[in-house]
């Protein structure tokens, strides 16, 4: 029925899509139609990836669908970079993380909660997150903030060149291992896994859905960046609010439909490295990435964001790090995920 | 004989605070004569909350004393709110929070250390405590204070009160998962509970003092109330340091004397859960409270700290979280905890 | 051959610090010479210290390291202190607190997790050192810092001594706890104590060359400071750079060498004492002894941080504790620290 639903928004949104496009429809119209497609192209990436995750395991699928729904995610910005609003791609990345840590992780533990009294996963894979947590946000994002302070924009560019790089060779040594040298430890601590489960769609399949659905979000998301601007002078939405809240929600639909079918199937670990994974992929490849490329861009992007932005992350992190730690959930934590969520959203909403 | 000096402080304290009120004695009498009689009838309500624990069990008991206890002081707050002095009520919330985190929690692991090499408590609460406390101080007090630098005091107010209301509901939900659906796992960790303690006064007697005791507190409060204008022009003390050092300690003498009390007896389940259960409820229930009710008084008020109170209480909340979350305190953590009240303290008085 | 390499450094270096300061040689060259000199001395001090740790076990030997390691520090620093660069002071215990924690740490877990899968080390130690790291960092440090925003200098000196005088009295109360009331916690985890280890030197030999080498350490320092000025002014490095970095790998020698030598030998209980403990020392210790010492000094010395070393330090503490609190390391865990030292090293140099 779910699945019925993506595919309508697809086969009726992305046809629209291209036709308005080409006879240019109204921003309103356009914005609705862009965001239902993308919503409806999420969920076959979203399937595409369950299917892998079967066949390859719990980490390594998380890992797939982190990166896909993430692909989605750097293509809008790239489009939102050539566009020079450098401010609405560094909301989107914190919105990214800010969704994916509180919004899908904490919908997961809630709907998971509500049919199973406890829910367990990987401590290893845990600590592994947190202490990656801390790295990402709180030490390579609030150290360019800080130092910014007194330092020439020159001189703040070089030191988030620097530090970009630095985040990327560390993603790239934790896949590693992960991956390789420490495989063992992160074994799944989900049920006995009974591996009688079929997946939906076969390998080759899969991968061939997960690269069309891509490219097609790529060229929609070109189509969605044009009405932002509509957005704020219609709405009286801050640049702020559409990038931590509208582009963070559509961009990570992928991630909020996986997540929480996971959690209900009582697959926890898969749950946990879809939401925290992807939010580690954007902090530490997608955000250093994008520095990266901003240099080829109109206007270069250091890795410095507001206050608020920086804050609503820092906090938002100190409190999944101490809610998943001890490798278990329930109801209560995903509902004070959810709470924390809806403050920053008032919070963002008002500023 | 504690209980004799209570007696003393209530039965004489009480009628002079009455005389002293009609006859208009001087402020620093008063002063005295009702920080006797609160702390008195804090013992009173201390002794009710016992016997009622006994009955009901350490998490059920601790509840119900940090509620009598965050009683008086949420009556002195709506009092010192009605003379219009915010700055001491948010002063006096910090204080409460910092009494309670570091004072009240540390003197009991120290008294308790002293007599026992390791003593434990429940590690599924010093979790669920852990997540609230980063929660409500860590998220719900900093998102306003950081947001606010860039709002309107109006959109702040929105803001606060947007806040105070997620704050009660996630309280009232965390109550309904400790009390109905994760009932068990909050088993207390004390000596396998013998049950041949006899309460020393019985359920409706209880009831009865800690309804009696709470209207007189009530009354004594407002009187103290008037004495703080005098407080800083004879003495230099500051706002803050009223609020934050001598309220807090007089309005939370009841958790203060029970805390200490249960940790010599090796009950550290109800020790933590009246000094911590006692924040969270100041933090998510009688702080929010304040805001919703402050609109209906002469001056509103927003959930914004000044930068020394939101920065003492983030780092006292870091450092109760880390000391606590293995389940098991020693002397030298209560030492570690009160030598950051003293720190703080020097930092108020100073200020 | 290690070893021949540091007696070369000592006997060929000393003589010819010697001998410059006699003729005035120039500062360029006596730099190099009092590095040299330096971590040479400081390979004796670790031999001397690890001969003494044999015979006492690793949690006293652990203590002696980071003594006579920071004995050096403190000298160079009084030095500082006497010629009035009390920047460059604050600077020194900043690196000495991000050298420890991040660098020496590092690389132990990096080298040690290279020849092991999985190496362990003391969780009750862990803890305690996560407490401390918390009070002192977070508590001790943070405080004056924002307290001070509003405060008199005068104020904020006197702030300043009573937080001093807090810190000492409880890095010793700590002392009392590790080695007399709570000695069997701090059991060690490594392989079953096989002690058919030989100390390298006698304990009375050992002691006597720790004695000698942190003499002559004093003088060779006494030179070092008086090249700081030319350093500013020839490469451009700043008093941060120069403290943070360059001062703190010089002071900090001998801890590097003690500890990546033990946990290659997979005595992780041994490098973490020497790291983290190293790093208590510096913060509980050494800092508040200079606070206190520079009141006799022409420039008096508050615990007022400048904010970039203040955070970097912050961000630090949290890393460590969130990796190590497991008692558990691994060669990823090493890496990320290291990441963390060069994006700070990166910042401070371009500061």
């Amino acid at each position: 029925m779910v699945n019925k639903f993506f595919a309508i928004l697809v086969f009726v949104g992305v046809p629209l899509v291209i036709v308005g496009a080409l006879i240019n429809w109204s921003d309103m119209l356009m914005f609705f139609l862009s965001c239902a497609s993308i919503i409806g192209l999420s969920g076959y990436i979203g399937r595409a990836t369950e299917s892998l995750a079967i066949v390859s395991g719990p980490r390594v699928g998380g890992l797939l669908n982190a990166t896909f729904g993430n692909a989605v995610e750097l293509i809008i910005s790239i489009f939102t970079l050539k566009a020079g609003m450098v401010g609405i791609v560094l909301a989107s990345l914190t919105g990214s993380v800010l969704g994916n840590l509180l919004l899908v992780l904490g919908l997961s533990f809630f709907a998971g909660g509500i049919k199973f009294k406890r829910q367990r996963f990987s401590v290893h894979a845990a600590r592994y997150n947190s202490g990656l947590l801390i790295f990402a946000v709180i030490v390579a994002f609030v150290i360019p903030e800080v130092f910014s302070i007194t330092m020439s924009s020159q001189k703040t560019l070089s030191l988030s060149i620097g530090i970009a790089i630095v985040l990327i060779a560390l993603y790239l040594a934790g896949l590693f291992f992960k991956l390789v040298t420490h495989r063992g430890i992160f074994a799944s601590t989900d049920q006995p896994e009974v591996t009688t489960e079929v997946p939906e769609w076969t390998k080759k399949k899969s991968i061939l859905i997960l690269l069309l659905a891509t490219v097609v979000v790529a060229f929609v998301s070109e189509q969605l960046v044009h009405t932002f601007e509509m957005l704020g002078t219609k709405f009286g939405w801050t640049e702020l609010f559409i990038g931590v809240i509208i582009v963070a929600i559509v961009g990570n639909a992928a991630e909020h439909v996986s997540a929480i079918t996971m959690a209900v199937k009582n697959k926890m670990d898969v749950s946990v490295e879809i939401a925290v994974g992807s939010t580690l992929q954007v902090a530490m490849f997608v955000a250093p990435v994008l520095v990266l490329v901003s240099l080829f861009m109109p206007k270069s992007m250091s890795l410095v964001f507001t206050l608020p932005e920086l804050v609503a992350m820092i906090t938002a992190a100190l409190l999944v790090i101490n809610l998943s730690n001890d490798g278990e959930s329930n109801w209560f934590e995903g509902l004070t995920l959810f709470a924390a969520y809806l403050i920053m959203g008032i919070g963002f909403y008002l500023l």
